[in-house]
């Protein structure tokens, strides 16, 4: 058994990542740290834990993390930077779950995440964790830098048009709708059910953080200019993210069902539906899949992509385990084989 | 008082017109029709209007709807085709709750309705039912079509930019939420609570009936031929449109704040929100209330537009009442004051 | 017009008075004080209030407040007992919406507020204002006790029963369900959407501040000592509180339905609804209006009641609205006739 | 692997019976039927099941169920009571998560659902598979009785306390709560989003088919008559049972705690939570626990009891699968090691 550590354990990510690893067949959850909850069983924050985990958050230290084959960070931005150095040199692999290494240039990210990056030479060594697109990287890398949720979604969607040449890069629209648990479980007026609950609003308009990660994501893909509108809005629920994403065909003969399906038919976890199908978050709760579906309305030059995934899961801690089972060359798919929960 | 009648009493439209109408100060519900529940206290189905209203659902009879002088029809598409003409002729005015008159084309209607069209000519005479829009012709109208959900919330959102020239006419799109009572009472798999609670997806990508209502709405403002890609999604939750727009802009020299602002300076029933703002369905529940504001993110060639209304109000009953109070020379917000509830 | 002024109205209570004081015929809301928002405008907090108020925030000043005839406390418990008796001298009337001035015993209210009671004088003249029990003695008030909302609902239910003398008062049940809103607006992990979402469970079961509150009101009703078992319970939802009460009947040839029937015939707000009716919180949403149904199930000696209000209407600023109606001797309904809102 | 069929796919519990043994290591799905979806594939319905079955639905045989080592019945009650003899007689084993079996007295069980029973003699020889309570009988079961979902809630909270003998098991009370769910997925008004959603309500006051059942789970502890109300009611959430229980307290000298924490010390499935806790319902979303805490209010003769479980899950289909592990000899707890889903 792998031996797991889990930094900033408390919060939603944190969480999810107990719930997946409880059933795991090749690891084991050795230590997990909350400088906020040190002592506490972990069962005690989340009773759905009990029966499951003896753990106690303890207060990060760099010896005890030291023991574990792989850590993830489950924590807010500026904290990994930090830490996971020492962790690298001591032979530990990381998998970072917040944005610390996901953006290559650090003067964008600096101008987005308000502070300077003091590991920039961390950032060049990251490796992106998005599988279906990185496999190969992340199978040699010591330092993974999960996505975010929205821009696995809709890379998820894009990358195929891009690939094939397809659309305009210079004219992309992403309207992403996420659910609530994407906030995280700070106590903030703005996440309670009598805010976000029966109501629904945009939020992020004039810019938001995963703006740059999905610009660089897409940017690969082509040498022209990629021009991307970018509008966030808060769901009324959970979990899951939709992003419903609209570019110009440059050719109008392409197939584009089976430009999915082919680019896709090797991903266990990326389905594509059939023609005319309509994905719904929930098919994908408390799983790690990505459904995605395709259209050209009424003939014309645009092409409307659909694409959800569970926000928890694929969206941070499922893939997150599934560069884990990469890294540590288990199967991809171990522990992850949870089906969407309906209803 | 005015006496007023209503056809189709049973849905959510016709119990919203009995919640608005139960406090107007100058009209009187007399008669409310329903084949389905004949002979039942409105009060027994709604028992939030117990106290309120003595009114038994009756049968659908010209001479009992003839005494009164206005009535709303709130029933599917193709009843009121057949039944607003003898009220016409007998003098009674009629405000369309349903999609009958909206669509001046009636080749195009029957297309997305799948029926004949029975009564063009009462099409032709129909005025479609947006106040802001069309004030002066629903004065003096005696039928009047009253928009669908999503018109109104979209149109109001990029007529503005039309009639100022200032955005391309041929690449639009309308990313549209709305809440399930859009979908109305019926008993339907898809709008259970465990089928639409707890997720979001898109439906109704490949072509929905509010497409050309909205095309025929924003084609009057401008020569060019519009292009519109329209997709409406599931919300879950109960009321609630919110239309995110997006559209390229000609101008970019444009004071987009101040052309909104100027435009509905005398519109007691859209609110143009300050710079920044992020309008929330919840501030217009149970309100005949529109909510706008107006982006143009990184200082880019794109504007996009947010747009809330209640669905059932400034969506449906309340615009109705709205058309009604204009028609019957009354405060055209009377009966119509009550502020969003939040929480 | 009447001046009202409002203590702490940046939460949920404060911000339902000035939802509902719009649209008052009598009165007008004059000042608005919250330390923490001062200078802000109301409607800057509560985009629905847009159009409608164009006061701001102050900071809470005697004088100011001195020239309202009647200042309402929306305020957490401890601070109206500071502020109330200077109001009183300058010839205010009060009506506290907190729970200062409630309990009689102060003895008792310490233990279960934690704090000394600094001001006791006033808690031995405060009238309690459940009108439907009460009304003589608020018409006179200068200072109302307004009641919590477990308490409304679950005294509505029990009292008729007691003051006939048909239950046992040594064994009363009163398992009680509450919305979301009824914990307030501050940021609070509890009640973020993700936590209070999706999930029911019980509180405050070894004991719950309404506890005595409840049973200082029923004791009145019989000599002997009351007994009650009160179990809160938090909804997934935003309003509504549902009371379902169990007693054992002394007398099982009492017609219980003709009981209550008779008790509230003269009470607007309190409506008893039809022999094996089942009352449904969603029909008081946004109305002052309490719906009470009773039942003896298998014709057994267990009476069932079950009262449903809206906790934030007649179970807080409705239910002073009503009060404030009663000691300025306006039409107890004024500004409290809508509807409760469905769907 | 054992051939599994599944009578009913396409509920709520045929669905939950799908997902949750597409992991189980032991069995395998073979058929499943539905009149209603013949010939379609079961990811059709349930898009969450894509790429893990590829099963269409059959019309019900007894030759092709035959095949099968145990029959899942998901059907409504009157649809299993004809069609298990047959397949018994071949040697399948049998769940029936209906109703048919589980009431002994058959005539009292015709009074409940309306028709008279047609295999009575099935009745008797059908074990009721609450594994906690009947471990030892459903091991040599070929047709087992899976309890409905508030019985088994309310009969492993209350049943320590009548084993003991410590109770008064005339005068019990369950008020319960239950998610949506449990309803089903059939079309009906009631069910809708708009009408459960945001609401609260009680219904069946006057009787429930869970009455029944309850007490004669109960009666088997007492030779009192036991007397039990019983008042459930429906929760605005997809998954979740609630069951508060109270009794009056024979012996005030029992160590309640302990009594409950010794009772189920051997019982993976029921988790007695630590003094003071208050269980929730999503602690066991998607899991197969149920959790429990109890009371003594006040230190008065009161016991209170909270015990929550997932309706679908320990409340129907988990449990089934419980079942089918203890009758076909494997692990107990195979494919049902899932945790609560939190958030």
């Amino acid at each position: 058994m792998y031996k797991i550590g889990i930094v900033g354990g408390t919060g939603y990510t944190g969480a999810e990542l107990l719930r997946l690893l409880a059933n795991h067949p090749e690891v084991e959850v050795k230590a997990i740290t909350s400088r906020s909850e040190e002592g506490k069983l972990v069962a005690d924050i989340y009773p759905s834990l009990r029966g499951h985990y003896d753990l106690k958050f303890t207060t990060p230290s760099v010896d005890e993390l030291a023991e574990c084959d792989l850590v993830f960070f489950a924590t807010p931005h500026g904290v990994a930077m930090d830490q996971v150095p020492a962790l690298l040199e001591k032979g530990v692999k990381v998998v970072d779950l917040g944005a610390d290494f996901r953006i290559k240039d650090t003067v964008e990210w600096s101008k987005w995440y308000g502070m300077e990056h003091r590991t920039p030479d961390y950032v060049a060594e990251a490796v992106y964790g998005l599988p279906e697109i990185n496999r190969e990287a992340i199978k040699g890398a010591r330092l993974v830098a999960n996505p975010g949720c929205y821009p696995t979604a809709t890379q998820l969607g894009l990358i195929p048009l891009l690939e094939a040449g397809v659309i305009d890069p210079s004219d992309l629209i992403a309207d992403a709708k996420s659910a609530v648990s994407g906030a995280g479980r700070g106590a903030n007026v703005g996440t309670l059910l009598c805010e976000a609950g029966e109501n629904f609003k945009a939020y992020g308009v004039a810019g938001h953080r995963h703006l740059p990660e999905i610009k660089q994501g897409l940017q690969a893909y082509t040498d022209k200019q990629v021009g991307l509108t970018f509008v966030p809005h808060l769901l009324p629920m959970i979990r899951g993210i939709h992003s419903t994403m609209y570019a110009t065909l440059l050719d109008t003969d392409i197939d584009l069902q089976k430009l999915f399906e082919e680019r896709y038919q090797d991903e266990f976890f990326v389905d594509v539906m059939p023609e005319g199908s309509l994905p719904e978050t929930r098919s994908t709760k408390g799983a790690n899949f990505c459904r995605i579906a395709v259209y050209r309305p009424q003939g014309g030059n645009k092409v409307v992509v659909l694409s959800v995934i569970d926000n928890l899961v694929k969206g941070a801690s499922g893939q997150a385990i599934q560069n884990m089972n990469i890294m540590l060359d288990l199967d991809e798919n171990a522990g992850l084989t949870a089906l969407g929960m309906i209803p």
